[in-house]
C-alpha cells in the first residue's frame, strides 16, 4: 500500500482521485501494490465529497506525514504550488504534477532537487494533456537524435480556429462559443495570446534538448489578430491556420517559438481539429512521428497524472532518469535569425508597381488569389528568408502596405 | 560499459548497429552508461563492415558470454528466434526483438521466462516499427481502462490502398509497384493476406487486456480480393478502405480481428497515408488517442530496438513490469457474435424487388449511390447486428446477388 496525496481539488486533483478509485484494481496490478489517497490540501470545504475526512487546510500535515511518499499537485500557478512542491522533494516525497507553469518556469531548479534526493519529479499531464508525449519522447525515442518538435499545444486556440476555418465565424464568436462551452475562461489571455503554448514549447524543448527553455525566451505570438480572410488567404495558399509551438536544435542552442502557422492541408497536422492536440516529433532515425488527442480535460489529463504515479510506485527506490539541465541566457537563438517563408497580405493603389517592387525586393515571390479579396489586395508568398531579412523588406515598401503576415510551415 | 549480442544482421540488426553507432554520445547519456556491441550472430559474412571482427556463426559464443547482458533478435521467423531467445532468457540475459511472429505466437511463454528469471523481455519494434505505441500503452496509459484498440498495423497494404484510392491504381499494378519499391516482398502474401497485420493485433491486445491472444484466434482477412469498384463503393459512403487490426474488450473476454474496413473519411485514420501506420487506442479516461508514424523502415525499426535496449540497460537489477498471462481456447470471442454494419454490392435484374427484400429481410438498409455503378447494382449500407445474422439474411437473398461486403467501421 502506497499513501499519495493530492495538493489541490480542482478539476485536475479531484479527477485524479476518481480515476484512482474506478480503477483501483488494475491500477494496483500495474502499480504492483494499491495506492490510497491518504490527505487531500483544499482551502475550500467539500462536507459531500466521500474522501472529505482526508481533507485538511495545512501542508504541514502532508509534507511532514512520513507515511506519505507521493505528492501529486493539481493546484496550478506558481504561488502555492512551487514552494510546496520544492519542500515535498526537499522531504523525500517523490512529486507529480500536471503544472505547465510550474514546469516552464522551475523545471530544471525541481529536477536538480529531485535527483539529489533519489526521488522522481514527473509531469506527464502538463503537455497534451491526456496524450502521452513526455515519456516517449523522453524513453522511446531515446535512440533519436530530436531535431524538432511542431504542435498544436492548446485545444482552446484550436477549436476556435476551426470554427473559424470551417464555420466562418468571427474570432469574437469562437471566443464567446468557446467560453459560452467551458473551453476558455472568462479572461482567455492565457490561451487567446499564446502564454498556453509556450509554457507547453518551454517543456517540450527542455525534455528534448536537454537544456531548460524558459517562457521569456519563447517569442510567443497568439490568434487575437487572426481574421477571417487570413484564414481565407491561408486556404488559397492551400492551407490552414494553426497555432503552433515550435522548437529546433541548430548545434548546441535551439530555436523556440510560439505563433499562428499556414500548416498545409496534407500535413496531418491540419487535421487535428477542435479541442485535440497533435504534436509532431522528428526524430534522425524514426522520421516523423504523431502523437494525437485531447490535450485538456478531467479524466484524460487525471489520467496522464495517474499514469506517473503508478510509474513513481514502481519506482519509489530507483529514480527515473527524466532530466534536463539547466538554462542559459544565450541558449535560445534570436528569433530574427529562423529561415522561414510568410504569407503576405498587402493592399496597393497600384498594383503592378507593388508587385514588380516585391519581386525586385524579394528576388520573386510567389502570388496567390482568392474570391473575397478587395481589388486592391496582393496575396503573396514570399521565398525563404531569416525573418529580418523579410521584416526589414517588408518595412521598406513604397508602393504597398502589409496588411497581414503569416509563417508559412516547412513541415508537412 | 554493457556489452550486448545482436543475433542477425539483416536491415534491421545492422540498422540497430548504425544507430548505436551514430547516436553513441546521446545514447551512453540517457543510458547512464555506454553501450557495445560485442557480439554479432549471422551465417553470412561480412568482411567490409568495420565490426566483422565481433561477428561468430556459433550461438553458443554469446549465449554462454557471461559478459554479455542483452540480446538483441532480429532474425525474423520462429525456427531459431524461438529456441535462440529463449535459452538466452533461461541464461540470465535480457532480451530486445523486433520479431513480430515470435511475440504473436510465444509471448506469453517468454514473459513468463523473463519474470521468474527477473529479467527483461522487450519487443516496442514489432508493431509500429518506430512508433511509440507498445510501452505507452503500458505505461502512459496504465491509468486507463483500455476498451478498444483500432489501428492501420501494415504499412505495405497501406501504400497499395493509397495508390488505389488516390490514383485508381488496380490491386495487381499497386501490388507491383510496392514490390518494385521495395515495401513488398517477391510473395507478397504476409503483408496482402493480413498475417503480419494479425500478428501485430495479437500482441496488442495481449498487452491492453492482460491475456496472450494467438494469430490462430484472430479472423484475418487481407485485402486481395479489394476492387477498384470496393474503392469508389467505400467513397460512396464516405469513406475510405483501410486494413484494420482490431481489438475490443467486452467483459473478461475480446474480439480480434483483422479486415478492410470502411473508414469515415474525417477520421484521423482515414488520413493515415501511404507507407504510414496510424494506431488508435480508447481509454475509459482518456478518450481516443492515436499514434502515428512510419511502420517499418530499418532506422525507424531500429531506432525503437535501440530504445529498448537503453531501457534495459537503466533496468538491468530492476525488472520492467510488461507482462501478460497466458491465452486460453476462449478467450477470443467468436467473430460471429461481434456487431457492426457492412458496406454491400449487390446486382439484381429486378432491383425494386430486391430493394423490398432487403429492407424486409434487415428492418431497413440504407440506399447509396455511385456513378461508376453498372445499371443492375445495388449498393447499401446494412443496419449493426451481429455478424452472424446478416451473413444468414444476405445469404437467404433471392432477388439479388452479393458482389461484395465490407465492414463499416463504428469509430471516426
Amino acid at each position: 500500500m502506497v499513501k499519495i496525496a493530492i495538493l489541490g481539488y480542482g478539476t485536475v486533483g479531484s479527477g485524479v482521485a476518481e480515476v484512482l478509485t474506478c480503477n483501483a484494481d488494475s491500477i494496483a496490478q500495474k502499480a504492483g501494490q494499491p495506492i490510497e489517497v491518504a490527505r487531500i490540501l483544499d482551502i475550500r470545504d467539500f462536507p459531500q465529497d466521500p474522501l472529505w475526512p482526508k481533507f485538511t487546510k495545512d501542508f504541514e500535515d502532508i509534507v511532514n506525514d512520513p507515511e506519505i511518499s507521493i505528492v501529486v499537485e493539481t493546484m496550478g500557478g506558481l504561488k502555492f504550488a512551487y514552494p510546496f512542491v520544492k519542500a515535498c522533494l526537499e522531504n523525500g516525497k517523490s512529486v507529480v504534477t500536471s503544472n505547465k507553469e510550474l514546469v516552464a518556469a522551475k523545471g530544471d531548479e525541481l529536477l536538480e532537487i529531485a535527483r539529489k534526493n533519489n526521488l522522481n519529479f514527473l509531469f506527464e499531464a502538463s503537455v497534451g494533456g491526456g496524450i502521452p508525449i513526455l515519456r516517449p519522447l523522453d524513453q522511446c525515442l531515446a535512440a533519436n537524435e530530436v531535431t524538432e518538435i511542431a504542435g498544436i499545444l492548446n485545444g482552446t486556440t484550436n477549436f476556435m480556429l476551426t470554427k473559424m476555418i470551417e464555420e466562418d465565424m468571427s474570432f469574437d464568436d469562437a471566443l464567446a462559443l468557446a467560453q459560452e462551452l467551458g473551453y476558455a475562461e472568462r479572461d482567455p489571455s492565457a490561451d487567446v495570446d499564446g502564454a498556453d503554448a509556450c509554457r507547453k514549447t518551454c517543456i517540450l524543448a527542455s525534455l528534448a534538448f536537454g537544456r531548460h527553455v524558459f517562457p521569456e525566451q519563447v517569442v510567443t505570438e497568439g490568434i487575437r489578430h487572426i481574421t477571417l480572410d487570413d484564414v481565407d488567404a491561408a486556404s488559397a495558399a492551400g492551407g490552414v491556420i494553426k497555432l503552433i509551438g515550435r522548437t529546433r536544435r541548430e548545434g548546441d542552442k535551439v530555436y523556440a517559438f510560439v505563433a499562428p502557422t499556414v500548416v498545409p492541408k496534407t500535413s496531418l497536422i491540419a487535421d487535428v481539429r477542435d479541442v485535440f492536440n497533435g504534436i509532431l516529433v522528428r526524430g534522425n532515425a524514426i522520421g516523423d512521428v504523431v502523437f494525437y488527442g485531447r490535450g485538456a480535460g478531467k479524466l484524460p489529463t487525471a489520467s496522464a497524472v495517474v499514469a506517473d504515479v503508478i510509474d513513481e510506485v514502481k519506482h519509489l527506490s530507483a529514480r527515473k532518469f527524466l532530466y534536463w539541465e539547466k538554462g542559459a541566457e544565450d541558449y535560445v537563438l534570436a528569433q530574427h535569425d529562423f529561415e522561414t517563408a510568410w504569407l503576405v497580405r498587402l493592399t496597393a493603389a497600384d498594383k503592378t508597381a507593388a508587385k514588380a517592387e516585391l519581386n525586385a525586393a524579394f528576388g520573386e515571390v510567389k502570388e496567390l488569389s482568392r474570391s473575397r479579396a478587395a481589388a486592391d489586395e496582393l496575396l503573396v508568398i514570399t521565398p525563404v528568408l531569416p525573418e529580418i531579412q523579410t521584416t526589414t523588406k517588408l518595412g521598406a515598401l513604397q508602393s504597398s502596405t502589409v496588411v497581414s503576415t503569416l509563417r508559412v510551415a516547412d513541415f508537412d
